[in-house]
């Protein structure tokens, strides 16, 4: 049973909270708040044990009648590895904490790639040895290495030229920008999303340029591969078709951005209507020579939950990745096959009451 | 048993069909669909039986590989009442069909009155008969209702005047507007909606002023109810918090907004991250003489569905309206009580390990 705390029970540290609760390997030890908001009530509600983030803020949590377990110094002492899911850069500053206590830990995309021994990503991170911590990639990183790692292997990329339409913030970011505007940002190109990818696939030369939308739904890319061959169409549909984290959106399913993706994952039951996978409109993804177009959106708050998961285990076990993202898949259910896919493949799900 | 039909899965259909599931006293025979979309496919995948809202569709249905139980016509004769989920202005429509099966019927707010027997909320109706269909208001109207009929029994209204800023679309509705203004809809003064109020509560004085922003999370209405006595502020906080479709937002949970407030019921288990109840800014309501002031929140996918399932058990059992409601909140879990409200009324949720 691998001990597992959570510091920074925010938009991922709930979502990894609760994946982590549901895999049958691991224990969740605990959450930290650093202050008792609704999201301290809501671990709570859970049946999540709470400590304080911020050792001389427990008054506040008495105050408000929210029990808490103990300090972030106790909940380091009890587990085997701690996820930090503060905000960007403030695992920087949490990391000689976590060393203190000796604490192997994962950080999150928004840090900078040194603070861990090695970036993390289940598909397509290569050999990753004897190391103490990770960093699992941001949530655009992990949609772009995900789609060019079975790229890469079938076709070789010769090129991949990437335009991230990104999110302003997430639906509980009242605060964030831009309204009323699509701005670049960086307006510098390429942006630092290329590079990032390539903690992960080295060898893979890949552009991209960012922008920012007054949106709070998803990511969205528009992608380009130059590829090594020139695959058909369809060879490419069923080549990202067989990834478990890469979900072919059907053409006849009606649905027609984040608004509608996040209702169909509502509809099928997902929690929180949460998108694990890279979801990609199927009928988009075309090749014409060897070029490869296709659109993809990319749950922000939602997909790098499983390479958590995984990253767990690639730190305190010797567990194959394949194994881990095939325990992961199960545990969570990550996998979307809708039943009005070409070809029917969901539709022995209908068969067997799914 | 009450065997119930849901003619149209979508936006409020899907959320009365999951509620009449749960409901003890229910059985749900079936959902419509008009076409083979992603709603359809989540319908089997819930384990419902789906029925063809038009019959020369059903080809479309056996073309995608989804499995239909029937036409509207077969789903008419199998149940004891019809809750009519169609676009506005189609309930009208259908009307001739289900009087042709002698089908007792729910109409929703979309509709004009006269559509139904009576215009029917949980709370705030009088006194109900022997009714052959019940018109459920809209979510705005159900929102007043909800807050109007407590103060006028406990202190009297002398005038009620509400600024609705409702929400363009919901959230899947990508064609909807405004983008980029808030606009009077309709321009004219009073809006349609105390009027609307008026067939729950035919003698409150209520007038309402009705904007349309570019949001799709929820209504935002801002409320002046001038009483007929002069309560305190905190008698009022009083009055609202006992009503257990009313939820008070406390000041500490650091919720600011539909996106907050979505995340919070999610958070919590809420599926879909649904609000059946108002969500009334606890520190909003004021007191000044005989003015009372406040900002509450509706959220229009989700308010109207326990007042569906209050309607049905209204039309087909003589169970009193209380004994439905309590019955109806039981089975969904509706009556938020935050453990970080005042007074910590919620607190011994910890305790029972909710």
């Amino acid at each position: 049973m691998i001990r597992v705390g959570v510091n920074g029970y925010g938009t991922i540290g709930k979502r990894v909270a609760d994946a982590v609760a549901v895999q049958a390997d691991m224990e969740l030890v605990g959450v930290t708040k650093t202050s008792p908001d609704y999201g301290a009530e809501a671990a709570l509600r859970r049946g999540y044990d709470l400590y304080v983030a911020i050792d001389d803020r427990a008054d506040e949590f008495e105050d408000a009648g929210l029990g808490i377990a103990g300090t972030l110094d106790d909940l380091l002492d009890a587990v085997d590895v701690i996820v930090d899911c503060a905000p960007g850069g403030v695992g920087e500053r949490n990391r000689p904490t976590y060393e203190a206590h000796d604490t192997p830990a994962i950080y999150q995309g928004g840090e900078d790639a040194a603070i861990a021994d090695a970036s993390f990503n289940a598909r397509a991170s290569g050999e990753i040895g004897d190391v103490g911590s990770l960093r699992v990639v941001s949530c655009n990183t992990t949609g772009l290495s995900r789609l060019l790692a079975p790229l890469d292997e079938a076709y070789g990329v010769e090129k991949a030229r990437v335009t991230l339409v990104r999110r302003g913030g997430d639906p509980s970011e009242t605060d964030r920008g831009p309204i009323n505007d699509v701005v670049p940002d960086p307006a510098t190109v390429p942006s630092h999303h290329g590079p990032d990818v390539n903690t992960i696939l080295p060898d893979v030369d890949v552009d991209t340029a960012a922008l920012k939308a007054p949106v709070t739904g998803m990511h969205t890319h528009s992608v380009n591969v130059t590829l090594g061959g020139e695959p058909t169409t369809d060879e490419v549909r069923e080549l990202l078709r067989d990834e478990t984290r890469l979900f072919l959106i059907p053409e006849r399913a009606g649905i027609d951005g984040a608004g509608t993706l996040k209702d169909y994952a509502a509809d099928i039951g997902r929690d929180r209507g949460d998108l694990w996978e890279n979801c990609v409109w199927e009928e988009s993804i075309s090749v014409e020579g060897k070029d490869l177009y296709l659109f993809q959106n990319v749950h922000q708050e939602a997909d790098v939950v499983p390479e958590n998961v995984d990253a767990v285990r690639t730190l305190a076990t010797d567990i194959s990745r394949e194994e881990s993202t095939a325990r992961t898949n199960e545990a969570l259910g990550v996998g979307l096959d809708s039943l009005l896919s070409d070809g029917g493949a969901g539709r022995n799900q209908i068969a067997a009451g799914d």
